[in-house]
Parts: C-alpha cells; structure tokens; sequence
C-alpha cells in the first residue's frame, strides 16, 4: 500500500505531526553518486513557506541518509531517507479532532481505519510528498546519467491557461515562484491566487510535464503499460484528480488521419514520427518521441473561511478556516510531477535491461 | 506485466490470430455460483460484428472454463477461461508483416522484443480485452451479491457530447448499439460514426462511469488510492489517452470554496456529502458516495485510407487501408471499462477484508 | 497464491479431475527457441503410468501452447500452456467425497474454502506438478543456452541410502526408473519400493540435486537469497518435508575452521573455494561453485489398506484402500525438482540483468 | 529484495557500521497496542554482549518509532522502526578492505555489486536481523491478541542434541543463556561452547520451534504454502543450511501407514489428528495440530584464527582472526526464528480474511 515500483521501488512511511516522514528506496543501482546538493535543492523546491503564494509553514526539510552509501555512493542496498518534522504546531488541530473536515480524508480514515492520527491529516497530509520528492531526487540522478529530462511546469490555474505549447517553451525561465516558464502568464496566475488568497479561498491548476529522450521499448505491455504506471503515479498525488498524456481528452475529437503519428525516417536515419500524438508512447511502450502528460489538481481543501459540516457522532458542526495552508497547490506540486515521473522511467528504465532478447 | 490486481488477481494471455484469449483469475472467493448465461451475455456486449457500427469481424467469443469450478461454483482455486480464436483470416496481414502501421503497436513491439506476431497486432490487439470481460464478468457476479453495480456508457463521439448529468440518465435505456442511453444523442453518434466510416476514417470518443453503493472504506492511502487504481486500469485499456474521476480537468477552475463537499447527516442518520466533486473518493478511499469518471478514447488507428510509413529498415512504405475494423471502438468499449471497475472494485472490496481492526 | 517467480512468473491453474492442467509464463525473454520435442520428453518423464514402480494411472500429458509463441519461438509475451486431462476415472472418487483421507489436505481444503473438488485431490494433486515441468522446461531451455545445467537424482528410498557424493556420480546413467545414477542402489531401491507396494503400503525418500557453472552473483539480499528461493520452491512441491544446501543439517556439527570454504586463485585466474560446505551460496549469492541441494518426501499418504478416519461431520469413518498411486514419490519427483530449481534460476538470472552498476 | 510478506509487509534497511539498522512494517492492523516494554525486552533477547557465550560487541539496540502510531496504539498506516547504531568501531575493519573473509559474503557482494561497505559485513551481516526481532515483536503483539504462541529453542549445539520431543519440555525454563529449555543440556551446550571460543573456533547447532494454536485454515496453496513461506523465512536468516517441520528428513524412512496421521474426534467434538507428523500442515494449509520445525545454523564463519584467502585481485592473503563475533549463533538466532514465524503466521491470518466465502 505504501510502495511504488517494482525494481526501482520506494517504500515511504510518516505522518504530518509524528517524528518525520521517510522514505526506503529499494532496488537503486550500486555505484551511483548520491550528490547531496542536488537532493537540498529538489526539497527545497517542494518545501513550505518558499513564497507569498504558498502556505507560510515552515519546515527545514533537511534529508538525513540512514542507510544504502557508502563513501558517497549507492552500494545496491535499500537506501533510507529520513525528514524530521519540525514546525509542527501540533496545538493548531485540537479543534478539528472530532470534525470531518470538508473535502479531506478524515471522514473516509475515521472509517477504515477508528484510529486515525488527526493532526495536520496525519498520513494523508501531503506532507508525504516529501518522501516522494528526496526518492524522486535519486531517481532523477540516475536518469542523468543516461541522459533523461523531466521538465514539469505549471499550464493552469483556475482559468488561467498557458497557451503555449511545450515545444515553444524556455525552461530555463521556468524556475519562478509560480514555475511557469512564461513571464506574462506567471504574473497572471500569481495575482489571482493572491487575490484568492486573500479571500480566504483556494484555486485548483494543472500540472504539465515533459520527458525527453526516453530509450525506445520502456514500458510493459498489457496492464503495465508505460502511461497506465504514469498515470497511476500522478493519480496518487494528494489533490489529483486528472490525467491525459499526448492528444488527451482534445484527441477524442480528432479523426484517425488526423490523429495518427506517420513514421518517416530523419536525418540520422533514426525511424521517427512526423507528429506527435502518440505523447511518445505507442501501444503503452515509449517510442523514442516526447512523452507529455497533464495532471489536474483540484482546489486546496482547507480555506480559511467556516464550513459546514458534521463530527464523529455526525453532529452538525462548524468547520473555521483555521492553519496554515496553500492557496493554490500546483507550484509546490511541480517538482512532485517530476519526482513521481522520474520513479516510473527509472522503474521501467531497470525492468527493461531484465528483458533479455535470446540471439541478440 | 499481464498480471492485474492484488488479492483479485487476473493473468491475461493469447493473441488476436493464435489459439486463442484466455484469462487465469486467482484469488476468486469459494462459492460464488458461477452464471454462464450472465458470462455469455457480458461477452456479446463486447464481441465484433454485433452493429453496423463495428467492425465485421466475426467471433463467437465462446468461453470455455478450464478450472476452478466444482458443480456451478467457484472452489477458491484458480479459474481459467479461454477464448479460441475463429475468424482469424491471417492471410490479411502478410501485407504489413514489415510495415509499421502509423499510431499501432508494431514499431514499438519491434523494438522492444525483435520477434513480433504482427498478424493483427499479435498481442497489442484490443483482442485481449475479451479475457478481461470474461474476468470482469466473475467480478460483477461478486459485486452483484453485495448489491455494488457498475454502469458505463457513451458520453461522446468526436465533438457530440451528451449533455445530462450520469444522475439524470435512465440506464434502463443504455443498451441501444451505440451504449448512450439517451436516444435523440445516440441516433447523433451513429450518423456520424456511419459518415466517418463511409470516409474510411475513424473517430475518438468517452465512455463515462458511476458505480453506486460502495462500501466506505474501499481503497488504499497511498500509492494505491482507489482512483490510482481505476485510472491505471482504465489507461491500461488500448487506445484509451485520458481519465478523470469526481470534477477531473473542469474542476481546477473551481475555487475551494465551491469545490468542497460538505458533510450532512441524511434523513436515515447516515454521513453524506451535499455535493459530490470528489467523485465518491476522499482521499483515496471510498466515502460512499457514488464513484464517477471519464475514459477518452483516441480515434482507432487503422484507417481504410493510405498512409505513408516506413518498414523494418526505415525504407519508406505505403500502409494500404485494409482489414476490418472499428470505425469508432467506444460502444465496444463500454462493457471492458465497465470489467476494469469490477476488476478494482472486487479487488479492494477484498483487500479491505484483511484489514482487522483491533478491538473493534 | 498459484504464482511463483518475479521476472520469470509462472502462474499455474487445473485440477486433478477436471478439463485438464495449465500454466502461463510471464516474463519468458523473447527469441527462445520453443523445442517441442524437449517439452514433451520432460513432460514423460514426470507423466504417470511410466514403470512398474509408480502409479498405473494413465495421462498422455501431452501439451498444447495456447500463446506466446510466434514461428517456432518465444514473443515475450505471456506463453500459455495446456494438458488436457484424459484418464481420469472421476467415479473412484465418490467414497471419498464426505471422508478426509489421512495426511491429505481433504480436511484443510474443506475447511479453508468450504466448496471443494474431492475427485483426487482437486487442486491440492500432484497432478498440478504436470505444469510446473511443463514450464520449468522452458526454463531449463533458457538456461541451456547459457550453458547452465541442472541434475536431480533419487539419493534415498526409506533407510537405502546412495553412499557417493554427487561429484562421484554419472549423470548419464541416471534415467533407469529410478533416477537413481548408481546402479547397485537403485536394483536395491526398486527391489524395496516393489517390496513396500505389495504391502499395500508406501515409502518416502530423497531427491538431490546439483546446478552446475551458475555465474557468480544471482541471489538477493536480504530475504530473497538464492537458497531461501530454492527451499521454498522445493517445499511447495507436494510431500516435500525438508530442505537442506551445502553442508545442511550434518553442517551444524563442524567447527568454523571445518567448515569455512577457503579461496584460492585456480589455474585460470579464476578465485574459486578448496571445499564447498557453501553449497555454491555466500550471503545468498551464488559464488560460482556446484550449487546442491537435498529434498526429503514423505512417503504418499494413499495406501492400499484401510485406515480410520472422519467424516465432514467428525464421524468416524474407514478410509478404504483404493484408487491409482504410486507407492514411492521420488522418481517421477526427480523432474519437478529439476524443473523448481530452473524456475529459480532463471528468474534471478533475469533479475540480475535488471541490476545496473553506474559506470561498469 | 530488503521486502517480506503479503499483506503484513515489512521492508528492513541499514548496515553493521552506518547509522543503524530499521524496518518499515506496512500492513499492520489498526488499534494494536505498542507494548514498548515487550519491544525492548525481545531486542534484548537478541542483543550482543547478553553473556559468556555471546560476542563481546556491545549495543544497546534501543528503538526508536518513526511513525505509525497515534496515542500509544497503531494507526494503520507504515510503522516504522529504528534502531542506531553505537559500538561501530569501524577501524576494526579496514584489515579485510580489500580481502575476501572465507565463507562470508565479501566475494559474492563484491562480484555483484562493485561498491561494497565492507565494515562488519555492511548489510550482509546479522546486525540486520535486529530489524527483524523487532518487526517480529509487533507481530508477536498481534498474535498474542489471538491467542498463538511461538516458542523456539536450542535443541542442537554441534552433537549435542537435546533428546526430548517439544510436547515434553518446559518453556517456562528456556530462557537461560542458552535458550534450551533443559538444564542439563543447556549446561553441557555451554561449557562445549566455551570450549570451542577458547580454540578460537565456533560451531554450528539448530533452532527448533513451536506454533501453538493456530486456526485451522492458514496457507495458500500451491505455492504459497505454509511451510513454504516459513522455510523461506527461516532460510533467509543469516547461516541457515536447512529447514525441516513435522517429521523432516527422518520421515522419509516411514512407510505411510506409519507416517499418516489418522483424524478422530476429540471430546470437544473437535477434530484432531492421532499423530502429528504432518506438524500442523496438511497440503500447505494448517489444521489446528501444533506447527512444529528445525532450523540448521552453520559454524560462524569469523574466526579468531588465521585462514587462507584472496584478495580483490585474487592475489594469496591471509586473513586474521580479528573482531568482536558470537562462537556459535543459535542462543541469539532463537528469538530471531521466533520473529520470522511471528511475520509469516501473522501474514497469513491476515491473508485469510480476504478469503471471503459467498453464502457462508
């Protein structure tokens, strides 16, 4: 229930309020360099209180390796990542103790489970994500190494679109404090989450991400295809409630000549696609093309104005806009999309060398 | 990689031009009585040549249980059921046995394993899915008896969407050829996919799904959420390019406020949600509400049209329109995204079951 | 539950009494070239009915492949095997049907699923081994081309014990109908069996085994080590009671410096241990050397005398003398021992492909 | 690989010398008490330094919970454990940096995996099985709820074996420094023990054990079956050579009608077997008997006398007696076969609920 992957395989455990929220990757290749400056910084793109526009809690998010290196590198063995917690305020939730929040996750963990840790969510806390994010670090070092990218990006809040598409973008102009790699469209979106902040309000966006020069032939066919794996990851993000990869829901609209991705071969003599709706995946396995996808996430749950709602006894009962929390989620949610694409290459980048082809 | 599922576990297997499909279902409760009329009709619903609107090809899709049962009932042992091949015609396909067709399988198949069936797309056929209609039909039986029912339908072909809410819809009328249980849209369909069949062209299309009367409580924190499931299900379906579930991508535009589900206590003292964007699903587990989601479908890919491509060697080749297929393959598609929900359904409904409380 | 293997899967299905015995392997690496000739020789040489010495049953066991291959060899996508069952005689059954046969799993299956098949045991039959040779010869056809062999022979019937260790045995003298490769102890062995068999009464014994040139390194740490693998594909194996490798049980009775393999470097360049009280394992890792093994059978719990029972109801009852079973296990044993430990092998050969070391 | 079980899944980490040693347990039921003093006192039954016997390194083992609980009880969600490391004295290690150890796993972890921590093992050594204990001791917690108890013990120390069937000993006088639960034995164990550690030398001896009252119905067959799962278990702790249960390797010279086990009712109207030389395991599945095995545990492989060996390069070494290590592992390896039991029995009750049977 708490791992993903399969050869390349995280195990993530914590709480919110508890001690700290870790990780245990299983399956890293041995001889990989853990360079821990790179790791800081992917938590710092996720971490609380790194801008006006997201929530003001504030959490070092410093990494503690407990296991799996030995002189700086990957030795083969599980790799254990630790994060303590540190502003935890734990006093903030007395009040919500025996309330359903609206739209959370405890009414449904008071069910399944009795006992449920309340304080900031506990398990169900995006707080998680961190753990995602420091596994998703690793990921990503090992997929430089063979020369992967993943760029995420935000392309939309409330109804505010990016009109571009990714090939026109600049990433190197990405890393605002919206991660939106277009000025004029960041500026747009940071005004209206200020101004829905400021009503006590939240806003849902989209998340889009891009992956470049994935190898021919990673994915599995039938029920593992490459985009099923992906969208499941996405999908397991807190907040999400969408995913579509290459045309997506616009390709329902298209005609199979329009739709379809003729071969032609380039240049290099490299067997390629003219375009490009495929999203770089044909029959659930990478193609060699791009591989785009989109993620929606839904407006924040937590606002800072009173609810109705029922408690434990289902009781009506008053819910106030109390804590600190984001007002849109998607700039923090960026380098989670990337962390969780970089664990599904990587998983299926490791799956695939165990594909042996007899006589070749 | 053709395994889905954890205590409800299916093994698919076959090709379109082989022996045959056949399906291994482990983990299948003891004594579920097994309805071959029900099996025999959920597979009708799927197999080719039943409208106008299909494709030609004929199969009698006729299912043949090789174990797991003992007088009518399920024994707790595996159930294996198997789908010979009739209308296999492989003669058709020699012309393409080096062609990659645009926006198929076959170039990524090649790739990846080097020794392809290409007789109709070998193994990447949708083919595959009547093993899952088999073995989703198994799963239906068992939501059946803890009154769980799963209704999909057509919501759109091309730019013809229905209109209504799933909750104004009267399924009662569904199963018309086109699945849209609504005449006046369906009679809209049909025309269309017969013009665009008449063009030797295809189109995409949704299939739309609610499943009512979960228990709360289905679904696993964290990586496994219920939704992650039904969306890697149902991404896992050929052809299909998107899934969203509760408000999906419309529902980033709503502000929290507006987005969030309050809870009430309802007339008979049960904990409802006034509204319902989350789809039935709070935090990755069922709440109780009714469960809804969209699947896309991209237009299919074999046209009755020239394209251009390129073979084997990169050389560049012509793929002539031949075959028979389906001009547009959502009303096929409604009972396998319909197997896939019961597939998940059945499988967390017994995943929760080994989860004990203590003192409790 | 019926699937064994994490690379290399086998998913297994059937009944003693049923349509007949089947297997999908999952993960079998494509361009194997699919030697019917082969399978068909190991499936004769587990198939009933075979010599004086075991049951007079008689199955043809012969084997149909259902998917997966395409001109003769392996696609890399799920191979799906078939064994029709034929003699199977279900009116000898009936006497059984309420009774729980002594030392079989009558009791257990009825009291687990409620709804079993009792002709012959069902599931819980050794006649579901049929379909472990069956994929354990795929297995053993992989290996083959790696250059990896495999040999189990009977080394104890009852207190006749072969004296030599297995570097003094010829193999190729093994296939009497014993499978015992000495043959002094195997006349004494058959002479004992046949001896036992007109008592109406059975006999348990031994199968050993060796494998032979295993690259250095297959095996996972921690619990997935290559002989923990080993032992519990050997104890799945019906009547199987124990399993010991390397020095085994006799080991725990020397001193360290007895017992510790000490490491040269060969005449190859090669470093290779003087002994192998290691049994070719270190760590859980192969190192190289002879892996062997040893795997006790109780004798089979049908006799041909009258023994005291119960009922479904815990009334006493007599259990009659009847039906068609051999009286010693080990011979036909030899092949599913074989074909458990290719199984093994193969999936961490597969495995092991998966791990990659940066920069080597 | 670092991962064991189904449904109550543990994942361990950590190396001899690094930070320490944890363990991830997902799965773990909801509501179950955290006896911390029943967590510290099996951590101390397998601590270093407990007695004369014993090695001399000191750790305190003391345990730290990262997650997972909420007001003293579990919540349900991945209880995480760990326990740092103190008595490191790397330096002792630098030595065998670059020199194979006979019989341990520095060649097999060198050849696969290039970057090893050679420090005391790293995670090859048993230091890891701290992680087990105290996975094993939650499970113990949850076992004890129902009622099953797990005895082990040292029935074997080199020849000195402990001639009494379990049914006749005292469990109440086990925990003596030597875990055998006869005073008489215990004492020669030890003064041989100490005998051996003076010559600088270890032996090998076995650990048998006890499962009382489990339910009847645990176990999955065909190749999860009981036995099975716990060789596995067994075989993957450290020095392991064999697994035997019931009547083991000695049952093989049985005929069957003196090796079945005949069923009766008892006086509480309850079946049971005569016999029990199926040790409460009848076709993979327990039936209520007690569940009874013996594990083999190898000589320790550190030395404190001078061997042979090779180096990285295969050039002749010597490799010194050096080091803090146990001269015969089975006092401490007792309460770690009681862990492993403690997580298999306890995977398996819980893998059971899931088994639903319809209309019963």
């Amino acid at each position: 229930m708490n791992t993903f992957g399969h050869i390349f395989r995280i195990t993530t455990f914590g709480e919110s309020h508890g001690e700290g929220i870790g990780v245990v990757i299983d399956g890293c290749p041995a001889g990989l360099e853990i360079d821990l400056a790179f790791l800081a910084s992917e938590m710092k793109r996720r971490k609380p209180g790194q801008s006006k526009i997201t929530t003001p809690r504030k959490e070092k998010d410093e990494i503690k390796i407990l296991s799996g290196t030995f002189e700086g590198k990957s030795t083969g063995t599980p790799l254990a990542i630790f994060i303590p917690n540190q502003d935890q305020n734990s006093g903030d939730y007395s009040h919500i103790a025996t309330k359903f929040r609206p739209s959370h996750a405890d009414y449904t963990y008071e069910k399944k489970y009795g006992n449920r840790d309340y304080r900031g969510g506990g398990r169900s806390s995006a707080r998680e994500t961190a753990a995602r994010v420091a596994a998703g670090a690793i990921a990503k070092l090992f997929l430089q190494s063979k020369g992967i990218s993943i760029q995420g990006y935000v392309s939309q809040v409330g109804n505010i679109t990016l009109q571009k598409e990714y090939s026109e973008l600049d990433f190197s102009k990405k890393e605002n404090i919206m991660r939106c790699p277009n000025e004029e469209t960041a500026t747009k979106m940071i005004e209206f989450i200020e101004k829905v902040k400021n009503e006590g309000d939240t806003i849902g966006g989209v998340v889009s991400c891009v992956i470049k020069t994935v190898p021919v032939g990673l994915g599995e066919p039938v029920f593992d295809k490459l985009h099923a794996e992906l969208g499941k990851a996405m999908l397991s993000i807190n907040a999400v409630k969408g995913f579509e990869y290459g045309s997506g829901f616009e390709g329902v609209k298209l005609k199979g000549s329009e739709h379809n991705d003729e071969f032609y071969k380039d240049e290099n003599g490299k067997i390629r696609t003219k375009t490009n709706h495929s999203g770089g995946i044909q029959g659930g396995i990478s193609n060699g093309e791009d591989i785009y996808f989109k993620v929606a996430f839904k407006p924040v749950a937590t606002l800072m104005k009173d609810q109705e709602s029922v408690d434990n006894e289902g009781n009506k009962t008053t819910v106030s806009g109390k804590g600190r929390h984001d007002p849109c989620v998607v700039p923090r949610a960026v380098p989670i999309v990337e962390a969780m694409a970089a664990l599904v290459i990587t998983d299926f980048y490791l799956r695939q060398k165990s594909h042996e082809r007899i006589n070749s």
